[in-house]
């Protein structure tokens, strides 16, 4: 039997994995606001060097009462506090739904818990760069692998597996996580700074390391990363920073999701990537005072830069 | 008997204390580098709202050789490690002269010293809002205080005094100050956040205090500067942070000086207002994590600009 999948969000995310899954076969059910009228109409499109991926039917749906009920509802709308996919998921919940959130950042699965209840609570970390260009329009650059671990579980569960399965047999290059709270952080060693540098300093990673004092500051505040991660008895060794370094450097030069989200005047996941580490650390009594300063610099543009949009009629 | 004056700098600050003194009644030569054929054709040209001084016929010199002896050499370069001026002192220092630098930041008296040599050395911290609009041209947009105080002596010394005198006969308002190094760590409890994130994010100082996050920022950097005070046996008072803030949402909103340095692609004072507090501390063993981080933002941008403005063809 093939597992039917339900996706929130028809982004970046959203839209990629869920294109992949519908062309390997599944059920897939879009919601989306915005996107709707447009996906039921023109389908969805998925540039990719891969190989595009062209659906030119889409299950699409405004309001997840009207989604039929799925096996797995994937979380793809971008974080924030509260968690965006905390009011919707409820309606789409029934007895042994699986939920996979998408989402970036730290505390994700902490506030989805509750509304999912005893159902399984994956995370799937996302190393990918992708961007949507327009309505049902994702452009797929690079990269793509999902680190999954499930909520409050170790290792390859079964439940770890059977979605695993699924998005490898779509293409999708999948790592099983033992400790999905040691990825969220090991993946915030390179969010943290690179997102919230990019936007305040208007620069890609690479323009970060190539300058001696900015990279210095990449290094130092991944180091308080690391701090918040002891905090929660994660332990991130010296070789996983150098070799992230290492592999930033060699990366082809793109913008970040929050620069491009800053760019476009979205909203930018401060609260989930920046905020949300500093509070959990501070709930240990640890201080990361760099990520608060730059997590307070990015509030204060992403604010000014709403502002700024709106004034202008344009973004949201 | 007049004491005669030399400025080192004809730009905001040099040509705006210089032309008041001037003005006043005293000899006054002026030391400039490009603008020193506009200064002899043109003369100085000093717009202020409480009266525009001309002076159509400038001494102006383009080497520091060629300017005869003065009794007082006003410093009025920018600041920068290693200190522009160390160079240009030495050929206008005579039996007795009197070196004043008004130079912005920490450690610049430490550096002029070996120059000055037992020649009294004075630090006047300018509480000034002015601009260089173009050659030979200063604009004096609100306040002018000099904070003055002698290098390694307590109080109004002679020399103080005497120089504090010349400015105030020329209708610049001075403050004596018991301990020249708490007044300019004092200062940087200011200059520090302001002029720092006046360009990282783009923004006046009020702009930042108005925004919750941006003034949390905006505390904890001078708490730091405060720390770095006391490292140095320097104490500095709540309350005198708290009628910063007040006096600060109070102003006029003006751009930083740092701000409008680097808006014209001019080098920006971060070695001297942010990279010296960062190494004085760390000489007594205090870590000012904020500042160095701001430091590092600054640099990064400066560079990043200058090399922009370097490939348009303009500025310096």
């Amino acid at each position: 039997m093939t597992r039917s999948y339900a996706v929130l969000g028809a982004g970046a995310v959203g839209g990629y994995y869920g294109a992949r899954l519908a062309a390997a076969g599944h059920e897939v059910s879009f919601v989306a606001r915005s996107d709707v009228d447009h996906l039921r109409r023109e389908g969805l499109l998925v540039e990719s060097p891969g190989g595009d991926i062209r659906l030119p039917e889409v299950a699409a749906f405004a309001a997840p009462e009207e989604v039929p009920p799925v096996d797995v509802v994937l979380v793809g709308l971008k974080g924030g506090v509260p968690n965006p996919a905390a009011e919707l998921l409820p309606a789409m919940l029934h007895d042994g739904t699986v939920v996979v959130t998408l989402q970036n950042g730290l505390g994700i699965e902490e506030e989805l818990a509750p509304v999912v209840g005893d159902r399984p609570l994956l995370g799937g970390l996302c190393f990918i760069c992708s961007n949507k260009v327009g309505p049902g329009h994702v452009r797929h650059l690079d990269y793509g692998l999902v680190s999954l671990g499930q909520h409050g579980a170790a290792g390859a569960t079964e439940t770890v597996r059977a979605v695993a399965a699924d998005l490898e047999r779509a293409g999708v290059p999948v790592q099983v996580e033992d400790d999905l709270l040691l990825a969220r952080w090991k993946k915030l060693i390179w969010n943290v700074p690179f997102n919230g540098l990019s936007v305040v300093l208007g620069a890609l990673p690479g323009d970060l390391l190539a300058h001696p004092g900015a990279r210095a500051l990449v290094v130092s505040i991944m180091d308080e990363v690391r701090l918040g991660a002891a905090a929660f008895g994660r332990v991130i060794p010296d070789e996983f920073v150098e070799g992230l370094l290492a592999t930033t450097e060699r990366m082809t030069p793109y913008k970040t999701s929050m620069l491009l989200d800053y760019e476009s005047g979205r909203p930018v996941e401060a609260e989930t990537i920046l905020g949300n580490p500093v509070r959990a650390a501070a709930s240990k009594g640890v201080d990361l005072p760099l990520i608060q300063a730059l997590y307070r610099q990015v509030t204060y543009l992403d604010a000014r830069n709403r502002a700024a949009w709106r004034a202008d009629g344009s973004a949201g």
